[in-house]
């Protein structure tokens, strides 16, 4: 460190470049260049400084010691020699007052490199209502949590020496072809984070040959969604409405939409729960989705949008329905939200064309099961389902990694919701480079196992063994179906 | 941000509502109508100063940095423009300093939605002594954490597409209804929160149609108690006091008492645990109960309450005592505290009428079983019992969702005891809250299980596998009840 | 809060007792009463001010907030009414800078009330090289802390309604009588945390009626303690010298001394663990013990105390060894350091009067085996082991309760090393104080338990379930008495 | 704390040594010897002002009161005589400022105790981008961590009472001598942190005896290595490149290379792995390597420099090359980066000489298993194999006690790569003193276990209780071989 060198401002203004920055601060001379990309809130307020005094703008926002604290010592070039500042030096330096502002600025797009740094950003820089509606869950968040901690505690068991030059991804999901074994998970309400909403998502999912679910609660309407994206594949998630002739109406104008492939009806979610961050902030009660009728509002019990805007779900839904909505669309019908073999066994007798894994994200009911630990229970107690119908799996899905092993471990496809929410906040361009992010990260995953196409993933590629005892042993309970009738507890029957 | 605006008094002072409130500081004009049910030291405080200069009362309480620490950029209004400035605005500044003790004022009770949030403010605004005499437990605090955390570790097995739109939480309690499977654990001293203690919980009770658990350490007498809510219904927690006639005499009052519907005798407490947090806080030594010949005082080991006060109980109480307290009432007899399958047949053996597997919260023995653990045994070692008696549960009950699993479990009802006390630090009002919101939590839980009744609760819909490792497997040691004979240790039949 | 009140100097001056305390800072007066026992740097400190004008002494110590910020804004009593000061007022007001050297005060010993206590206190006051010493362990300290995490997950199984009126907790070591089945553990040098070091410990364990185990690097010799403790009982640990006459002649002291019951011999330390806390220290090189020929240094690895006091150690000692340990005393002959049934068997072949399961308190092998997960091996591995010898237990307890689960697991008594010097910190007094301590804790959980005495204490009263799968099953391989031979690793039976 | 003791200019000047050095600060005297060495920015600044005021340098990095705050009040000496002061005293007071930069200088190398230190040296002092690229690992970390964390969890059966005076760290690796059963695993570009680089490492491989692996990624060619060290055994880390005529001639050159002793094919990463610190640093693109073509690039997915350098590995390697390698060199062939007891068993059928288990350090596929567990699989499922080849085990390797660990279980040797790295930043010497210190750990692991060569090193002396769940148990899938056909997921066998 030269901090006893003296540097003319002519010297100084010469370094202005990106690439070969130096601002003045205090008559002390750093180099910034390498702290561009790092800045908080953005290069392009610092850039402005390049070659120049930067005192008065950086006073306004960060203590003196900022400087030094954060740079390393050989970052400092020397002292400003005073004697050669002239009318040119102080004229050169903007008169503007740094917009404070800049750092609420979203950091650039390609600097996010995984699906949590766009959960990062948007903690940050969505609203607090938004953030909060978005990342909630059910009361002690221990299902939202396990979600993910369960496929961390999965490990892979690679396979080496295999040729692994090219790698295909593709699939079909209901006969549809797919790009990848992803999907976008509906989820509610796009716009609260970006004008464009779901209308991004669409576009992106058009561009990347994947599949986009549509909430019932969608910012925009599914002909929005198809007239943006006229060639992209949806499917729709259904809430079956208490007055039926609005869902059934729902129902006609997908059956109606080319682009609609299948019906999923959402059953994980019969009662709303409880997200305590969501009913924390009060909501804009303005707000109301075009395909559901429903509009915020803040009670008593606090400002939940997922609450409220639920408000108009029936939640006297039974297997019974199903005719119901087959009655009234000729798509494929799917069921989101089973939880358990028992309930999958009663899809597959009911004849449905598949089955979502889901527990709404742990957005519902805490300590509901992780999904993937639902995918283990069906690989145990019912494996001749996986020969009968599709297999999808959501909740939890943060890498490739994850895609992978539930792939090997029978599901057809993956969905993510809040995820592709969170990559919204950029728009179209977001949810592409996160779809592009996630391609990347699964086939670096298939390649380092061994594989080249998603036939040769299998259940020998995984180690479940951290998580085996998890996963429900007893056979459904003999009165289980009928309900159980009589007070007395049944004996456990694993104990 | 357009923070280089100029905004006139005029103008600032036009936002001067709860959902509309400007103030400035230090000439800088801030948009708080968000941060409002925010603050910590309560909103009303801030409206003092709505749309008007609030810099004297900030700064004797905040930094400077506060407000733009706290706030985003986009809630910054702009400058005071100081020329508008006249006698109207400098008088609108009210003078009176502004009250510290804001800061100890509790939050809206609407703001508190869930148990934890009641423990959190009691916490910050209880007595240091009575924070500590309520809050703390056993030595390491091992048995009080495993209370809860043994819960969060047992999964539903929802069951989906059942009809739940309707929901009954109805049970009988000893044959007494009760609105829900849940009722209130006996405490000691609620009046040290509250001036009304356990009157505020009876009436609250009443209101409700809960049972009401009164301690012998009650602040209040049952007298008291059913002159404040006539149409309570009472059990009353038994400490046998060394001098019998003494225990008599309640047990006669009691039996006298027609709103008393049972009598538990404690079991759990033959000594004082070593509640450390309670020894270390001295005790106001005027205090005394009205029920039990208790008096505060410090001595040499501390100042704990629960030590103090438990010095009259007799820890020569034995199975032959059940027989005298049979002989004084009419009531049911039940235990609170047992800890074993074995005294749970014991308890079934010597016709009691119920049992409450307890451990005092993790009061009184650390590393004592987790009182879930507890009931996994009983279905585990002795499930016969759950025919010939009623089981409750208390120690770790926080969430609807714990209630249902003890239910599925086999109890009959749940107690709750720490968060009562917490919640009678708002009095009826608060507790009356507190049990609205273990019924919300409850129903939620029932309806997104998929079933409407307490009687289709059964443990298929609980998966335990996460601790069915901890529950103990041997059968009682064939010299158990006698009491082992000989030094020589045994062998340790699981191993 | 009264805050606006105003205060005369002849009112302040009225609160000047230990039990009624006021002061005034920067005019604020303030209630310190509650607050005198907690003050960090003790109440004598703020009493001095007590009644008085305490803002120069305070200013020296603490920042303007400390008050605000730690006490509850119910003890600000108002501001003082400087009308009222006179020259009383300024003349009470002591001139003596306070001593910052009070910060460095212990707590008053009544104000510890476990074990744990003596330690943060040791960490806080010990000179930095005792702590170090005192506080090290092996490497990673994974042993260390799971000497006592393992106790923490034994669960007891307590029995209700039994008689626990009145508790004995008298047992016989060896034949000699102990008032508890707690001993000292011999721990090295203890006079670096007090002048009397040892012979403190001697003079408490001969009031309380305990065993006190000698170190071989003791900063007193044997016969010092008997001097000191007349009616005391030692036991000798001996580290054997290479230089065997010079153990020889230590032996014979032993022997000669009525006091002393027992010899130790250590078996856990044949080589110096890596204590890197210790190394990392600088020692004091004027240190010497008088009973082993050891002097401290510090050289190229660090100052480490323990790795050079053991310097004179003979590594190369073996079961026949122990024939020449009997030849020179006549006293029973115990090893200490056994960490598997394995060696546990040897022992007991070879006629030893009592074996030490210890790990040497995690000092000397990181990932050697926690202690108590021995004793659980010698259940299950060598239960006979428990008919034939006694078994003893020391390292990682803490807690009445890790005394009572030992004993309940088989062992005759149990050692407390750490702990013990901690107390010393205080003299004699403390180790007094702290021996109280452990028995109050071991008779309540002995009471909480159901049992009155130890011949009661037997597996069934403990609950090992969630640690029992860390306990080798493995039977002795059969050619590891004889050193295996050749480089082929074995099948790992268990596998 | 003499505190109001005076002290003149002539007293404090005679403290001016390291071992009894004073300083003063704003006239307070100071006693800062002990403090020497824990000065973060080296004992030498501090030196500079022994027995004189060094308070305008002290100023200038140091707010007041961190003297006060660091230094225990029994450091303070007193308050500077000020009449004493004179010309001699301010002359005295070097006038140079101090150098900031000394904040950056490394500690001295003996202060080092152990690999983690190394560690958190290299985490303050190396380059951002060095410690990026050094540290990283793939995605989510699970697998970095793991790694050690599974050494961790094993514990050791220690034996007692066996002669282990003098102990044999020798062992042969593939029929070479090494003085201990550890070698340098290969690791890209170690000049990255010192501008010796791997010449560093091969000159202290050579004096310390042990065998250094060389990166196809070095920033050295193997002749300069073999010129440097003439003596050092190496072997070389092989990645084929695309260019199979670029590997051929690198083979052809090491095998002409006496010093070196075979070839690692590398298998375990047949992808660059995702590691995101890495990316998150620009790269410097004027960085390549001579051994491999490749150049550092700043593209799209950010800086890395693990992707970006192995650009020219080929992905489309498999069993059949092994043969194309035999062709170009007599050496042994090694495998390194086997990740299963499967391919374990194909690499013995392909007649190789060894096989390195390794996950590259957690860097190249997340959740791959931790190589101590897949050393045990082998033990579980092909024990057969240690008959037949050599067995290495890399990544997580920190302590002398892992190293034992892995060789009871059958390992030959092991290999450190990260931290090989992290000890070149000091030069050769530094490499030098971790292999001291790793030998001085697994010499004391040994003799603290009860044996004294490695011959006798056998799984008896390890319990794996704690992870032997994870290893899995299932057969190699029947299909696994000719890669499974079909998308039908096959049942998990082990469920």
């Amino acid at each position: 460190m030269a901090h006893n060198k003296l540097l003319s401002t002519q010297q100084v203004s010469q370094h202005k470049a990106p690439q070969d920055c130096w601002i003045v601060v205090d008559n002390h001379v750093w180099d910034v260049t390498d702290f561009l990309e790092e800045h908080p809130g953005g290069s392009s307020i610092i850039l402005k400084y390049a070659g120049r005094d930067a005192t008065k703008a950086y006073s306004e926002v960060h203590t003196p010691g900022v400087l030094k604290t954060n740079l390393p010592p050989t970052k400092y070039m020397g002292a400003l020699d005073e004697s050669t500042i002239d009318d040119d030096w102080i004229k050169s330096s903007p008169i503007e007052t740094p917009q404070v502002i800049l750092d609420n600025e979203k950091p650039p797009l390609h600097t996010l490199i995984n699906s949590h740094d766009f959960e990062v950003v948007a903690s940050r820089k969505a609203s607090k209502k938004t953030w909060a509606f978005y990342s909630s869950a059910a009361t002690d968040l221990i299902t939202r949590d396990a979600n993910k901690s369960c496929f961390d505690r999965i490990w892979f068991r690679p396979r080496v020496l295999r040729n692994v030059r090219s790698v295909d991804t593709k699939t079909k999901i209901l006969g549809v072809n797919s790009n990848l074994p992803l999907f976008v998970s509906p989820a509610a309400m796009a716009k609260l984070i970006h004008p464009d909403g779901e209308c991004a998502i669409a576009r992106a999912c058009e561009d990347k040959g994947i599949m986009h679910g549509v909430s019932n609660n969608s910012s925009y309407t599914m002909e929005d969604l198809r007239n943006t994206a006229p060639s992209a594949n949806f499917f729709f998630q259904l809430y079956v409405n208490r007055d039926r002739e609005k869902s059934a109406a729902l129902l006609r104008q997908c059956s109606a939409n080319p682009n609609v492939k299948a019906i999923f009806v959402t059953v994980d979610a019969a009662w709303p729960g409880k997200r305590e961050a969501d009913e924390r902030v009060k909501a804009d009660e303005t707000l109301s989705v075009p395909m559901a009728p429903s509009q915020a509002k803040n009670d008593k019990k606090g400002g939940g949008l997922g609450r409220v805007m639920a408000g108009f779900i029936d939640s006297g839904l039974t297997w019974e329905d199903l005719a119901w909505v087959r009655q009234h669309t000729h798509l494929p019908v799917c069921l989101k939200g089973v939880m358990s073999a028992d309930d999958a066994v009663l899809a597959m007798e009911a004849g449905l064309d598949g089955i979502l894994l889901s527990n709404h994200g742990g957005r519902n009911l805490d300590t509901s099961p992780p999904s993937i630990i639902t995918l283990l229970e069906l690989q145990k107690r019912c494996p001749e389902i996986f020969d009968k119908m599709e297999i999808y799996v959501d909740s939890g899905i943060r890498r490739g990694t994850d895609i992978l092993k539930a792939i090997c471990l029978g599901a057809t496809a993956v969905g993510m919701g809040r995820s592709m929410l969170f990559a919204t906040n950029y728009g179209q361009e977001g949810v592409e480079h996160l779809i592009d992010i996630m391609r990347d990260e699964l086939e670096t995953a298939m390649r380092n196992n061994g594989i080249t196409s998603l036939d040769e993933a299998a259940p020998y590629l995984v180690n479940t063994a951290d998580i085996d005892h998890l996963v429900p042993s007893a056979r459904q309970h003999p009165y289980a179906r009928k309900v159980a009738k009589g007070r007395r507890p049944l004996p456990i029957s694993k104990l």
